[in-house]
């Protein structure tokens, strides 16, 4: 189990925020548009190794871009929610059909918006880098900033809770 | 109202710099010439929201370059001047144009261009990566560095000041 | 001679890990993909003198991507490994091939994927930006971060070791 | 006058190093090869400023690539040095081609091959981030790191001394 004993119950689910958590908040613009997110290799590999011990992992966020699909993609995510205006009904709506119970699902997330999806879900987590409403909201604040292996920190805890290293 | 009591007025008009400002100074260049420009997403949601209160938000920048314009659209922004060699000029301009007191208006730069247009309103922020000169001008120094939340810093406490959260 | 003392040993071999060790974990995605990674230039200088005294150097990663090769080729290294999904088993491998001992090949890396490769050399040193683990199974940790002069800096403490500046 | 009082001369000449000097040392590259290389927007001014006061910039790298061109042009700086292998010599030949003394020539670099070409002038510089030896030889190492205002330091210095602000 994990040193910190957090998160407290086996996680089932893991829901992401995309800018700020799964990356720095960059966003890089040419004259034709958004064109590019850095991600992080620490954050992929613990994505990659959450998925295989069972955990679902879904990607949320308000931006709508074939980007935050490839990342996906690249890491076998199949559920991908971009565009999304309301993440608090996003996430109830997950999780009814899914059939799970709050208690399993962990939702990570950096800025406003995403405070009403962490409410609706059993357990919330927030980089070192969300806005300070998130992080005073949020169950657990990583050491790491986003895009620089938060995500990571939390799929190893969630790893760690299962039992697995 | 904001804990730090500034702006002590309600702002109804908010001009930005872009480079140091709302960028982190980086500019991207490749073999065709200045490619890219990396922004922030905290920034962005600070000034859609800022937008929606009612604050009217322009970005001046010395550089001629269709990614601000870019910019500019994802976040709702009409207002771009852009190759602009005066930016005390400008800003005198748009203060005219939109007969608003200078009591209304805030300037946020990071260098020495910055400091004329800083002059001409009547509250003036700058990034904690500005230049030296610019700093000790300044009204207000975020505790953020441009490109890295400096903007929403701003933003929120301008937002504070009209009474909404 | 180094003043720390490591590595040892002559080095004949340096294996190195490419995200997270030649980089500093950022992965540039566009909406077709992956598109850029970053290098560090005083890591490339490091790489180009350790050839030049008579050290071959080789890059392993389980990511496919042209740009590792790109990168190898501005470098001079002919040996890239990608796609690689048992680093162990690649080094075991090419130290046979090479008829080397264990004791002249060192190899960086920066997540738990490096850490059966690790164990296959003689010698192992990971970037201060490794996750805990790789960092604990190390020999030497640099004091620089991946992509920002950490293979510098193993590099110079070869070239220190073989009396060379 | 600097309140530093460096450099002691008047300064009618600026030799500089590109990556790591004039960047932070980022070698951003494809599956084409390097496409970007990321410059500071302080830097640029400061450039464009000492220009207009009468010193002459100049951009010597080992690297060849369409890049420096660019931003050279953006910069107004003519005198471009690329795939220089040997920057001791190209140093002495412009400083022969000008007719001008060592005493009113400063170089700026921030890696060993760049040591010879420090040694070739009456003045050095080199970035915070600069590989030990070169912090060593320098006389002035600045405050900011390379591609982060490094070079905006030393023209501010520059002008400083011209009397100029």
């Amino acid at each position: 189990m994990s040193e910190t004993g957090w998160p407290p119950n086996e996680i089932k689910l893991l829901l992401l925020d995309v800018d700020g958590t799964l990356t720095d908040g960059g966003l890089y613009f040419t004259g034709e548009g958004q064109a590019m997110k850095r991600f992080d290799v620490h954050d992929g590999l613990g994505l990659v190794r959450l998925q295989r011990a069972g955990v679902e992992v879904v990607l949320i966020s308000a931006d709508r871009s074939p980007i935050i699909h490839m990342r996906a993609q690249k890491l076998g995510i199949r559920a991908v929610i971009d565009g999304c205006q309301d993440k608090g009904q996003a996430v109830r709506m997950l999780l009814e059909e899914r059939e799970l119970d709050t208690s399993v699902a962990l939702y990570m997330g950096d800025d406003i918006t995403d405070l009403e999806a962490m409410a609706e879900v059993g357990h919330s987590a927030a980089p070192a880098s969300a806005v300070a409403t998130v992080r005073e909201a949020a169950d657990y604040v990583t050491t790491c900033e986003g895009g620089h292996g938060a995500v990571r920190e939390v799929c190893d805890l969630i790893m760690s809770r299962l039992g697995e290293q």
